[in-house]
């Protein structure tokens, strides 16, 4: 039996692109994968926090680490042209596919676009190239992005998040257990296969 | 030939415990370690920037986090009596033993002490204790650490720390690079192994 495992996340975040490389094992390990789209900027004044491109030390830091990462998974890095960008449209699009599975494959997609081709994704035709690549025709979702019950559905993740301690992103949800950062899949892994804290 | 590996941290930070369990596998694979104790607070004013403790989600993860590691990794979690604590006495007793072999046995001894055994380590016989327990005669190292000199000897370390890039603990450092937190030991090891980004 699929345990449920919900991915919050947010493009601008490149440790949520490694998190989406790892998807397989997750899977492999009895994970039913949920994307949960979620506006990190949101979360980080909901609790008062400084994201890492706020703060120069980790800004610098955070690059080199992603950089150092990707070649040791021989993943191609490449970056968005400018960065931090407005990540609504693509955070809303993921809110108009209403299958998981759908949903999963454009997040994939899209998190690869982004971090590993430099795809800039505030450009509409560029976010319609990502849904049809994922099998999806792009008209319908571009056009319910600017609808309110969208923008609504994405207000509505980020108040789940808080309510489920997230203050980060990327973050995975079993249960009443919650896992931040791409370097947390061995620790989801181990939950998912069995593994309890006393 | 050895690499020098430099490892800054605060034993109030339970990832810098988790990193000091991983040093064998550092030294496997060419790392000479050379322990930092450094003031996190410090830091963290220095950056502008909150601690996990003062977030409260943040904080409620952490250890949650750290004992789903330690049980994973088969280690016995127990934490400090009081946290956050007053790790000035235990911080400048590092800096009071000069021989680096000396100083990381100590260091080790002093993380287990507060993550595995629950010391309280603001009291100057349990700090006595592990200094005994690392072979060092007590006596000496508690003089020291009253000294303007170790007080400074701390002050230094924070300021290299700063210069380094260095925002938070466990950070270690390599050449020029920097890597933080215990989850990024496998990063460093490639590193010493080689590894490089293009």
């Amino acid at each position: 039996m699929k345990q449920t495992v919900y991915f919050y996340f947010d493009p601008v975040s490149p440790y949520s692109w490694l998190a989406a490389e790892r998807f397989d094992a997750v899977e492999d390990a009895g994970g039913h994968i949920v994307c949960r789209p979620v506006l990190f900027a949101g979360l980080l004044k909901a609790h008062g926090t400084l994201g890492p491109a706020e703060v120069p030390a980790k800004r610098a830091y955070v690059f080199r680490d992603v950089m150092r990462q990707a070649a040791r998974f021989g993943l191609a890095f490449r970056g968005p042209p400018t960065h931090p960008f407005n990540p609504l449209p693509a955070l809303r699009a993921g809110h108009a596919i209403k299958d998981d599975k759908a949903r999963q494959v454009y997040v994939q997609a899209l998190l690869r676009a982004v971090w590993r081709e430099g795809a800039d994704v505030t450009v509409p035709e560029v976010l319609g190239d990502i849904l049809r690549s994922s099998g999806l025709e792009p008209g319908p979702v571009l056009e319910a992005i600017r609808s309110e019950e969208i923008k609504q559905a994405l207000a509505k993740a980020g108040q789940d998040a808080l309510e489920a301690g997230i203050f980060g992103v990327p973050s995975f949800i079993v249960g009443h257990e919650l896992f931040w950062g791409s370097d947390r899949i061995d620790s989801l892994i181990w939950v998912l296969r069995g593994g309890r804290v006393d």
